[in-house]
């Protein structure tokens, strides 16, 4: 199953997941050849931000629409980009946050685990209720599929309706998670995780603690180091004796040569020290537990 | 604003939006060209009907899931379906129900209000919060875009958290409602109605009639008519003096010529067709009323 995979990448490569939220303004000069197309501008950063990390990082995920924003030629770099990534041996997850009714789901599904944009773990969007869950589970069963669905987002808005009290006084994001523990109990791995997984981030440590207590079968993917403000110690509170999640970032890795004035000439080198200086930062925070 | 030609469009023309959920299976053999691409395909079927209905619809709404499931192909057939909508004076709901943090939405909101995949509409996913709706307001004050926002979806699964009691008893598309409410009020157009509306759908009648009049200041979009259950007389209380709404049907009318002998020979007439009575139903259930 993909968790296993995922969980064995963890064990031999750390926790950090690099996110290639690609733009044109990433991308350094000496990378923009004035003749070259948008989509193989973005596909041949994606490609050298990849070969200088794919040996220390368990995961890389993509964000799909910083793709679409460049339109067909963008949607062709997230392809390509996609391809490269499993082609090498390593797991992409696909940051789509899809949800919708069962015959979208399914076209939604068909979209993003066969054809031009295979990934081998999409991220969904629950609010339209669990029947939106249901046409991915196939897929996680016959074709080594694996799901993050949204939980406690990492941004201040997450407050608005995660974090509404239902049923008296929980927290709309435990009620969720209960309901998706259970789904997750049916796709279990070897490793003690499930096939389906969460997005979780930015909560106070003692939310953490129990989040992570209460979805034990859950794998997590979490957003929010770096440019979000999230620290090693922080994210080492969702992890489990140092697995059971991959830690997320973007810009704090693939911008990561512009702090440097020979940034340019040592973009590679920069770029995987970032990755590594990271994946120290979350291994020292576990350590502390 | 973008309502207020949407609102112009209905008084003239009723209230049936197209869904165009276009897939292989639903184009008829004689359309099949076995040298042509499924891009050609499903461009061609689309076109078909849009010139089928475009004098007697309002707009066309397109669920970019089953352009995706096509793969770059199926993207290329999405951009020319658009722009063919466009161009010939019509208004086009792109149905994307994204939802993502705000330099995302940034995004996104850069790929579905401009370049190849540009709209005049495209419905979001609240559950990330209201910071994840802003990034997309100024294409609604500057670019005379509109947005549709998930409150209360049309299938089964709506009770699992659309209809949570939230603060004590109140359910949860209600407080999420008069949240946008709040924000939709600062981009009014000149009919009475926001550029900032609401999918509201499978409601029990009287639920219909409070959301009605608790958002009477919001257009909505009204899916589940047809296959998926809806009538004439049950959506005419989303609307408010047989405006304020468009009500989508998909399969009901695109794959209407499979119901007759010559359905292939007179595909056009029995599309359109469909469409005429969809608004003839909604047109006596508003009567009724």
């Amino acid at each position: 199953m993909i968790i296993d995979r995922l969980y064995g990448e963890v064990k031999n490569k750390g926790n950090v997941c690099v996110g290639l939220d690609t733009c044109l303004d990433y991308v350094p000069d000496n990378m923009m050849d004035r003749n070259a197309s948008v989509e193989d501008i973005l596909f041949e950063f994606n490609k050298r931000v990849i070969d200088a990390t794919i040996d220390i990082v368990p995961c890389y995920k993509v964000q799909i629409a910083f793709y679409e924003a460049y339109g067909l030629k963008g949607m062709s770099a997230y392809k390509k980009t996609l391809e490269y990534i499993r082609n090498n041996g390593s797991i992409v997850i696909a940051d789509i946050k899809r949800g919708d009714i069962s015959s979208t789901a399914q076209m939604y599904a068909k979209a993003h685990f066969e054809g031009d944009f295979e990934s081998d773990i999409i991220t969904l969007n629950p609010y339209m209720g669990f029947d939106s869950i249901i046409p991915y589970l196939d897929y996680v069963e016959k074709k080594d599929k694996g799901l993050f669905i949204l939980l406690r987002t990492s941004n201040g808005g997450a407050k608005d309706i995660q974090y509404l009290n239902v049923n008296g006084n929980e927290k709309l994001y435990n009620h969720v998670g209960d309901k998706l523990k259970e789904i997750a109990l049916k796709y279990m791995g070897r490793c003690g995780y499930s096939s389906i997984g969460a997005v979780v981030g930015g909560t106070h440590l003692e939310e953490a603690e129990e989040i992570r207590n209460r979805l034990d079968n859950m794998f997590f993917l979490i957003p929010g180091y770096g440019a979000q403000g999230g620290k090693g110690s922080d994210v080492a509170h969702y992890l489990k004796n140092g697995n059971g999640g991959v830690v997320n970032s973007s810009r704090g890795i693939i911008t990561a040569y512009k702090k440097y004035e020979d940034g340019i000439e040592k973009f590679d080198e920069y770029i995987r020290k970032a990755a590594l200086n990271m994946k120290e930062d979350i291994s020292s925070g576990s350590k502390v537990l």
